[in-house]
């Protein structure tokens, strides 16, 4: 579920050091300008769009694309006829700015930012019912909590703003004297900057056109499949495209445009990586695993029975993100720590780290735009004290609240957690800005191994999921506004209003992700079930990660546990090499997290995406120019369209209209006994 | 099944004054070296691949564009390849002239041509008992001949080449003296002009590319959509893209890459006809019919009686077709006697008939282009007498073996033809000059309603079919061989070699096609049944109308004849709109011919050709240039990839190994009773 593309985003080859200059002339509006409510009413529209996106992924394999650079170019395209409308008319007021520009993005990114914080695909999905029935453990009212509205909004609103104070003190040491790289909001930065010079507008507007297109063919592409998915097993999705035998075993082209677009916007490696994992798992081990059924484990098991085949690929799945998480946490702990020593000390020098002078090495004494931006950006400080109260503040109210949401996790645990989370916070910013990689999900495991097994017995795993959100929460929102601010800094806009417009981003999260997450699991009524259109991959994997820190591995069937084990130094291993090997050769290894997804989850979506990287790949050897224009601008259009298209079948779902056709694909001699059938 | 597209093909915008200069000092070789071995392998390979082509519509739909620009350009690919590669050893001891892709040209057209004129898909095959059923006659050992590969041949043999001779004398009178347009031919002459020059085969060579990539992608295709028809109704074949509804109806897009790829070819005018004539047949006519049922004609009837709803449909599209046939023949009958007329009187000034002057009526004294073409056209005679003889001894001929063949044709009947035919031919080769319009398919028509009135009873229906097939073949040879002398003249082949490698390609086509035609007729089983894969619906049509002339109207149902007069007068009145409202306004006016095709058929294919007018003209609007460099080639490798897929596809058939999977459409109650059916 990290996130390691953005540096790959158009627009990030731009000399960064002209984009201050271009703008002289027009100085950034004070603060409260750059807040206004044409950009909130925006910011909402987007935001629920991309939180049904990011829901949509969550549910189905729980792998996020980076949205950032889709979320500044809508905001461009909707503000832009928006103020062409008015300019028109002769009511317009106030121009629109890149500040504004950034204000909406900064305020998306919140918003949806809580869709894959708030773990609806994961650990809060994970305390439901239908996930610990699958996790075939001994049935206990303690044990579960079922999704319901309420609750979930609560909780979400204790526990979502406390990141943001804990993120101000941090951005002008991140920011402006350790000068940190972060490529995904230098990335989007430079979009912004370039959508608001006069050729930059043309490229926007064409880019624009090109999403308009996908989006509208990849709504309209959903909107056909949806008339032949009238049945169990139908329609595109269940496309046998290399044939039954080769669909049985999952590996099949499932006509996604999501996937498509979410393949074309991932690195290849990632998407090499995928499909390897898929290959690996599906393709050889869990054939030769299930050739031993009855010996490795009972033949008379249910299919989705964790004490049988299932069980193999849930944790050997588990094993290798461990495997990969835990190595990428000492790498950045220590990269951190090193890089804080090095910064400490060379406080004045304008040189970066080795790993952090991407950008800015050269200039040692600060450039006419650097000093304008720093200017810029200390202009409306945030005071410490307010951060600190805020901080505290929510902290106390966490703790009384809680409790009253789940009765198993105990108030110390939750101080316990708040009081270390601040440095951990500060970890994942700092190595977020070194490595683009956030590793919020692996903290929120930390919090689940150890809350889970120190609340122990039947509270325990209700107690390590809840420690885990909270924590999550808290890391996550920290190191994608610092990726904000970073954006903010270098488009100069104020950091005071990149705050607030953060504050009522996550509020709008909120609200809308449990909106839109309840909208699904009441729309599909089989959310979270293996095999069904929104199997909810992770929330299983949650669970049974909470499980383990409580249970411990007696559990698990035959010769599972060696094989964990193997995975898990694979994993390592892998990621060691990688590091090892030099950038040239570390583009051809691929990336054990992405490996482990398909383990779980089948390799369908990993042929889509391969698909989506071989248009990506045949249209860059054919134009590279427009591929490079326009790729990011087609894949978010694919994606988008894709996502849009689930609300409106959501409500013929809840409205009870079912799709009049099915498409099924029958074997030949299931066929002939069908045709029988149906001449009778 | 006429053909008058030619005039929208690549290259005739190309001044053609410019072309033999350009070729000044490479002097033509002499005629024999004009038909080279290489170019006799290459034009039965592409033979025989535009035999599976045409026959395949043939069986389909019996609508048939013209391939003489795939047959140009593949030629111009085979041969390049083929000399380049002896160029590099070294072994090339004969350049690759423009006069030999001619030949090729000529050769793979009269190939072809039989697969038409050999009446596969009308009355040859509409002679066999699979059609004779369906027609509800009572049944008789007399009318009917199933169709072998045998008799085929021979009857082949003996037809088809005395229009080869009626054709010579006629030769100078159309091409030199009359200088007729004949805009198929013309427009080839200028494609393999262009590709002979230096920066004409740069272009050849990307045109060929594009074709060779959609001949793969449809090849492909077909080949991907083979899995999945393991059973009836099974496959692309029957996506119901529009609905359960719709495609009761025969609406629907059937994914088929030959017919997008007709659509392409054929003018947009000819596709919307047949869309139109869907519509109304299908949409509105049909419906609104079967409501009549009980009524208008007895319930109790299968669904291919002629004497219920199927009676209306065939019998008002042979009302319709005869309308446009009647008057296309009274109308190019009167213009050629005009013609005449005035060619007689003005022969020695250069300006040529208002109708005919397209290209040449500026050149009142010759040019030197012109002088060096009519001294090459005139260089290699052929001496009339051996045409007279040649004409004379095949007429005995037919006349002794044909009866031994169709017990029913008696000889007198034969000489009837050979004497008439002659007048008949010339006929045609100047309508098909003047318009590019060929009438075969009406002379046959006509043929079938003297004989087989003249013959009568029990044996009418087959006399009719058989004289229809001696008519066709004189008749079609005749205008297809002018065509393809007025491209040898253009392109300075010499007549005789032209002349040998027609009778070469005849001899080929009376082989190869046969031979398709049992390869389809053995490994598709349902050839002819109507619904089928293979309806050959003219068969049906051509049958009828054999039974019309013997029977006269008695047996239609009721209110069936009186929609026939309408519709044979409405036929006659759109022809006659669209002559008289000048040429800007009847390009909106649809073809009377085409709008009567799917009548029959179905709309499916019309939806099909559409889609390719669509893509068509969308990449007319977005690059006009490339659309019409490269629009005719890969319609052309969409057809041909499509058709070279039969080959394998009714190998795998005779050989009994049948597709793995079926791709089947229910409606939800049928699949809620499937999915019962399976689980147990």
């Amino acid at each position: 579920m990290e996130n390691p593309h953005g540096s790959q985003q158009p627009g990030s080859d731009e000399p960064e050091a002209v984009a201050a200059s271009i703008f002289d002339q027009a100085t950034a509006p004070p603060w409260q300008r750059q807040i206004t409510l044409r950009a909130m009413l925006v910011s909402m529209l987007l935001g629920t769009l991309f939180t049904l996106i990011v829901m949509k992924l969550n549910l189905t394999t729980g792998i996020i694309p980076s949205l950032n650079v889709s979320a500044g170019l809508l905001g461009f395209f909707f503000i832009k006829i928006w103020t062409k409308l008015l300019d028109k008319t002769g009511t317009l007021r106030q121009p629109f700015t890149r500040q504004e520009n950034t204000v909406i993005q900064t305020c998306v990114v919140a918003t949806s930012g809580i869709a894959l914080s708030g773990g609806f695909g994961s650990y809060l999905f994970g305390m439901s019912e239908v996930i610990a029935r699958q996790s075939s453990e001994p049935e206990g009212a303690h044990d579960i909590k079922n999704p319901r509205i309420g609750w979930i909004i609560a909780f979400l609103f204790v526990v979502s703003f406390i990141g943001l104070f804990s993120v101000v003190p941090l951005r002008k040491i991140m920011i402006v004297d350790f000068k940190l790289t972060y490529p995904s909001g230098t990335a989007t930065a430079h979009l912004i900057n370039s959508f608001h010079t006069p050729e930059g507008a043309k490229l926007a507007r064409k880019q624009v056109q090109q999403l308009g297109k996908f989006f509208s063919f990849s709504f309209l592409w959903g909107f056909f499949q949806w008339f032949f998915t009238g049945g169990n097993n139908c329609g595109f999705e269940n496309f046998p495209t290399f044939g039954l035998k080769a669909y049985a075993n999952m590996f099949y082209f499932d006509f996604s445009a999501t996937y498509v677009g979410v393949g074309m916007i991932c690195p290849y490696i990632i998407n090499v990586s995928v499909m390897i994992g898929g290959i690996l798992s599906w393709g050889l081990m869990w054939p030769l695993i299930s050739n031993r059924k009855g010996d490795w484990y009972s033949a008379d098991l249910k299919d989705n029975d964790l004490h049988g085949l299932q069980g193999y690929k849930v944790f050997i799945a588990i094993a290798m993100i461990l495997g990969d998480g835990l190595y990428n946490f000492f790498k950045v702990i220590s990269r951190t720590t090193a890089g804080l020593v090095y910064h400490l000390k060379e406080k004045d020098t304008r040189e970066g780290l080795p790993v952090a002078n991407h950008s800015n090495s050269a200039t040692l004494s600060p450039s006419y735009d650097e000093q304008r931006r720093v200017q810029n950006f200390l202009k409306d400080q945030i005071p410490t004290w307010l951060a600190v109260v805020g901080y505290v503040t929510i902290a106390c109210v966490s703790i009384i609240t809680l409790p009253y949401i789940f009765s198993q996790l105990k108030w110390y645990y939750i101080l316990l957690l708040y009081v270390f989370a601040p440095i951990l916070a500060f970890c994942n910013a700092y190595g977020c800005g070194l490595t683009d990689w956030s590793l919020a999900s692996t903290y929120g495991k930390l919090a689940i191994f150890i809350i889970g097994a120190w609340a122990g017995g039947s509270n325990g795993v209700l107690a390590g999921l809840a420690a885990c959100g909270v924590m999550m929460n808290i890391v996550s929102t920290a190191s994608d506004l610092m990726q904000d601010f970073k954006t903010g800094y270098l488009t100069m806009a104020s950091p005071r209003s990149m705050f607030v417009s953060q504050v009522i981003g996550t509020a709008m999260g909120c609200v809308i992700s449990p909106c839109v997450f309840w909208l699904f699991y009441n729309a599909f009524h089989d959310v979270g079930v293996p095999g069904s259109t929104y199997p909810a991959p992770f929330a299983l994997v949650y669970r049974n990660m909470a499980r383990l820190g409580v249970d411990g591995f007696s559990s698990l069937p035959k010769n599972c546990l060696t094989l964990c084990y193997v995975f898990f130094a694979a994993a390592i291993l892998i990621n060691f090499i990688r590091d090892f090997a030099g950038r040239e050769r570390a583009r051809f290894i691929p990336l054990p997290m992405a490996m482990a997804i398909p383990f779980y989850v089948g390799p369908y979506f990993a042929i889509d995406m391969c698909v989506g990287s071989f248009i990506l790949y045949v249209w860059e050897r054919l134009d590279k120019t427009r591929a490079d224009e326009f790729g990011a601008a087609v894949a978010s259009g694919l994606i988008c369209g894709d996502a849009l298209w689930t609300l409106p079948s959501s409500v013929l779902a809840i409205a009870g209209i079912q799709p009049p056709m099915c498409m099924k694909f029958l074997s030949r001699t299931a066929n002939a006994r069908v045709d029988k059938l149906l001449q009778t």
